[in-house]
């Protein structure tokens, strides 16, 4: 993926005046997206050159939220109309329109390859005039900058519908594991935590597994009277999110003591830790004693689920293991502020502006 | 599901002397069709009262070939089409038309509740006077028909895209394990096979596990140049067939030595044995001493590959030595025959048909 740093030539806004009227931000505003496998969130905040201190809370002028924007779940044009329809909104809340706007930065799920990356790109670009700078990038660099007020450094692990671990080192490289969908081993998102449980239950029904306490709580949380139901249930509708919306339930059985879903939960822990792990020492993030510390940011529903099984508290507890200079953070803002501080980061060259 | 055994009240057909001058069988002629997840097979046989001695081979008067029929995977329509093609192209090859047809069976993949039979059931009615006796059954019946020339006792077991193990008693009990589908945990299949091992590439390529010889012999074969590509490839087209393809590419390199690809099919046999097993424990078919003699027909591409790493010989190991009275069958016939010999089964009560 294209590290756009280098980006820092800002036009002078023609509307600057405008803008100050409008929403007391004589520097104009910035578009930040968080584009997951469930929902879009787009805020707008003013824009602050990047290295002066922001204020705490970041001011949020404008707000709105979508459906998945993720174009292999969804398809191209539901994905494309999501964006348009949010960035619409947020502008629209903010008292801004798009000739206000600096800068734009979307983290989408499901942006893998240079390729992915052009096209959404090239979606938003027609979207605003030309001098705008657009910057799209995986969500998991905007979760990233959530917990690093917009620095990329460190790793990042997200875990909701999908997960993935991202990291960079103070050098600009990347790395990132997992993050490759349910087909491919995502064991730890909350689809595969899951898919994982329904298996269980089907198990348990044929005969292959051992009895389980997921087989009473799914049936009545799903309205069904079967685990034969179970198989029209799970292939009715192929979103990734109906199935993983199913974790709460999975966490309720491994508190309540049921063998199978606390196995369920420990291997996501496991995956989750592995992800980072593998990312954590392919960058050398840990120093060459492994005892160097860096921030790794925690994201997303199975790992911030606040329950007495704690997803979270297991996969920090791996991590820490492993890399004692690891430094945890829950994030105090969401994803799409993250895009927004990173959008300020890109736009600002030291020294350049005023 | 139903088991039509007592549908035997066999109509004397008007047309009976047109078949005999059109086709030499004055009894009329089966359709006998087999609807896996890859592609859907029917052929035309002349019609014997069950419990005669069917001649060996038996005649195959029109056969005919059309794409999947599984509505989970293709969509309703798609499978209606296809069953109506078929059916129509095989009847034609046979010099017989609609006015010839005594019974018509189906084993269908995804038929896995009465509801599902139902449809399935009414699509094809429509399609015959309505004289015509219609059984809808699952795959696995007819493949276990195809096996014992038509009698529903012991255990099938297959494994092509997807697998599933399905079993009779000598009452009629019966059961079932696995065949549930990807999401839901059917690793012994080919599609589970190839989803580990593209699990396996993604994972030596992050980092999170080690490297195996499937990263190169599955790009290759798919013409890709990264791992990374194998996202977008993975998720450009949800069918199951297109993944389950790649089995031969893993038995390859199990045979080259590859341990991860060795681990992925005793994990496969593993499971598909597991699935057997349970069927097998659950209707007793071996008997209070676990000696007895009982069928264990085996159909599907991963069993019958006949390759040197031969995944068939291990399931049939780990079955006999759980079961020393396990009788392994490999189908002389392919399963679309025994729709039809089960066909017959169930249009002739003993005594009743001339």
């Amino acid at each position: 993926m294209r590290n756009p740093h280098s980006n820092g030539n800002v036009p002078k806004l023609e509307e600057a005046d405008d803008a100050t009227e409008e929403n007391g931000y004589g520097d104009g505003v910035i578009l930040g997206l968080d584009g997951g496998a469930t929902s879009t969130v787009c805020v707008c905040v003013p824009f602050f050159p990047y290295g002066d201190r922001f204020p705490e809370p970041i001011p949020i002028l404008g707000r709105a939220v979508a459906g998945c924007t993720n174009r292999n779940s969804v398809g191209e044009t539901a994905a494309k109309d999501s964006l348009e329809h949010v960035i619409s909104e947020a502008l629209s809340q903010s008292g801004s329109d798009k000739s206000h706007v600096r800068g734009v930065c979307l983290g989408v799920s499901g942006v893998n390859h240079p390729s992915d990356q052009g096209m959404v790109e090239h979606w938003i670009r027609d979207m605003f005039p030309s001098h705008v700078k657009v910057y799209v990038q995986n969500d998991a660099i905007v979760a990233l900058a959530s917990g690093t007020m917009g620095k990329l450094h460190g790793c990042v692990l997200i875990a909701g519908t999908g997960c993935i671990a991202y990291g960079f080192d103070e050098d600009g490289r990347e790395a990132r594991a997992s993050g490759a969908g349910p087909i491919l081993g995502d064991w730890g998102s909350g689809y595969g935590i899951s898919a994982q449980a329904l298996t269980a239950v089907i198990r348990a029904h044929d005969g292959r597994g051992p009895e389980t306490m997921l087989t009473s709580t799914i049936l009545k949380a799903l309205g069904l009277s079967s685990p034969d139901e179970l198989i029209g249930w799970t292939y009715a509708d192929p979103s990734w999110a109906r199935i993983a919306a199913l974790v709460p339930q999975v966490v309720s059985c491994a508190e309540a003591g049921d063998e199978i879903s606390d196995k369920i939960l420990v291997d996501a822990a496991d995956d989750l830790a592995l992800s980072v792990k593998a990312v954590v020492q392919r960058l050398g993030l840990c120093g060459k004693d492994g005892t160097g510390s860096f921030p790794v940011v925690m994201v997303g529903g199975v790992l911030n689920a606040n329950r007495k099984w704690d997803i979270g508290k297991e996969v920090s507890k791996r991590i820490n293991e492993h890399f004692p200079g690891a430094q945890t953070i829950i994030p105090k803002v969401e994803p799409a502020v993250g895009a927004a501080w990173l959008a300020m980061n890109f736009l600002t060259v030291k020294n350049d502006v005023s």
